[in-house]
């Protein structure tokens, strides 16, 4: 099979490297990683299974590996080249046939292999130490101080100071900010007993973490399953959330399709009657970047199987009142789902 | 004129307001700006001169919307649009003619207003305040960190601890690691009279500023000019720098070419034999991006005209030895350039 190869992520996975600048070719029994003279050192080093290439001309010189290879056909992901790019690549006349594979790395990457999933339960591992620690801070400083000291916090706690890279930029909200599903830092400040939900990750060797905890933020919280909130309401919602979420993680199989699976936490969110508040999918697969395959949703007609791993994030929203999400990232190991 | 742009700041540009998820889109006299329902609400308060709709599927839309307008043209950017994305748009059969564009929006945004002149002070303003809190800093906790516990202050500072996003990931490099363009920080370590490159910027009302200053780290030291280095071959780089640094700065003028400007800081430093180990251009226009037009390269035969605003930033890199550059931005103003 031959294949080009853009995404940075998607190329570190051929080929154990990778660079903001770079291009992977799988030509037949042949590889190549072309990337600039930036990283010329770091790729020789570290590149495996495929002859490094320095050229500044990243498009040109692919051009002519491809021309000298006598392939016929190659395959290329649409959703990783801009229209821009393609051209460059195609810019002096290449007559082979290019075939449009949407997602081609994410469909190699959705079963981890032993090695990935032991750098996907370290992620998890810092990361829910990075929560208890920024727990600890919070009951020392965080309390009066606003969602964006907060998020400052949070990251320097996930970043152990810079040492981790994060896997996405943290939310940390404040009852009825935590209802909008992209909420922003704003200044609205933590009192005592406020609704605290905390969504957050990093990174090992690449490899990221995802984790969302809500939390009634009494002087003694942990960012654990049981909480008690003052507010009836609320937790009636956070009970049916924690109950989707256990519900799903207890019976997800392998050979289930993902639909299946997303009914796991949906059919008790809607019998609870707050159906309407839940406004997203179930999960999604993490790995290399933080949203992968499989994905977790009502549509899905995916086949989960042992070895792929996904997040379990049951929520209720309730506008301009309160959001709460609860979590994990489990891995399908024998058939069932383990938490990492 | 049509158009239709993807990009989040170039949409900014064009109506004062953008989300993650948008498209804005020119037909005629006729503006829309496309976003799903969770920027609903900011949108309608915020957009500016446009039309709001509020659609899940943003291409389908659209092409609905450039289907019932009767134009013939479209014009658009192919470095902001994916092979992918571009077929969505397209998807349901549209008989108009595009025109690809390369940097349609930059090339648009390249002379600001004087709105965005201030608003760009702003941001320069802020951030040599953050250099000068960095600097406090590191003189009381500063030496024997390691580069990514400096990197994470240097941070704390630019964002006011989580106030303002970063225009960029920030550069701390210590002696040799500064000669590496690219540095990410390492545990090396910072002693007394190490030489100590920062680059970095923040962002205010989405635009960016950029500044780079070399250190000789004594006990005294400030974010300035004026440096004493303990080596004779580093302080020679460090005045040739410097030199080029004002050179450019003294003499650079509206109707020049870019390239006309590069050789201000080119030839400096080729005279004083080091020109070898000026790896770069000159420097790049900033604005909402952090690198726009005009770049100020060899190669470039733009006219720089006032209102253009844009990097000085020459630099030294002696391979496993260290690296230098000063890096200011300038304003193109009645005829000359004014640092910001």
């Amino acid at each position: 099979m031959n294949y080009i190869v853009k995404d940075e992520n998607a190329i570190y996975y051929e080929c154990s490297y990778s660079s903001d600048n770079a291009l992977f070719l799988k030509l037949g029994s042949e590889a190549f990683f072309i990337t600039d003279s930036r990283y010329e050192i770091e790729a020789k080093e570290s590149v495996n299974g495929a002859t490094v290439i320095i050229d500044r001309d990243l498009y040109g010189q692919a051009n002519k590996l491809i021309k000298s290879s006598n392939i016929k056909k190659l395959k290329y992901d649409p959703k990783e080249w801009t229209i821009w790019a393609f051209e460059k690549l195609k810019e002096d006349a290449l007559k082979i046939k290019f075939k449009a594979v949407p997602d081609f790395s994410h469909k190699k990457r959705i079963v981890k292999s032993s090695e990935e999933l032991l750098l996907l339960k370290k992620a998890v591992t810092l990361g829910a130490k990075a929560f208890d620690e920024f727990a600890e801070i919070i009951k020392k400083h965080g309390f009066d101080q606003d969602e964006r000291m907060l998020t400052f916090m949070a990251k320097a706690m996930l970043s152990q100071k810079g040492k981790y890279e994060l896997s996405f930029e943290p939310i940390v909200a404040v009852n009825a900010n935590a209802a909008k599903p992209h909420a922003l830092p704003t200044d609205t400040i933590l009192s005592k007993k406020d609704l605290l939900l905390v969504d957050a990750g990093l990174k090992y060797k690449r490899y990221c973490s995802d984790r969302t905890r809500t939390i009634s933020a009494r002087k003694d919280f942990e960012f654990g399953y049981e909480q008690r909130f003052k507010k009836k309401k609320i937790q009636k919602a956070y009970d049916l959330v924690l109950k989707a979420h256990d519900n799903a993680i207890a019976k997800a199989r392998s050979g289930m399709k993902a639909k299946e699976i997303d009914a796991l936490t949906r059919d008790i969110i809607e019998k609870g009657g707050m159906g309407k508040y839940y406004v997203h999918s179930t999960g999604h697969g993490v790995g290399l970047d933080i949203h992968e395959m499989p994905y977790i949703s009502s549509k899905s007609d995916t086949i989960v199987e042992d070895g792929m791993v996904y997040t379990i994030e049951p929520g209720i929203y309730v506008p301009n009142e309160f959001g709460i999400r609860i979590e994990d990232m489990v891995a399908m190991q024998s058939g069932r789902a383990v938490v990492l």
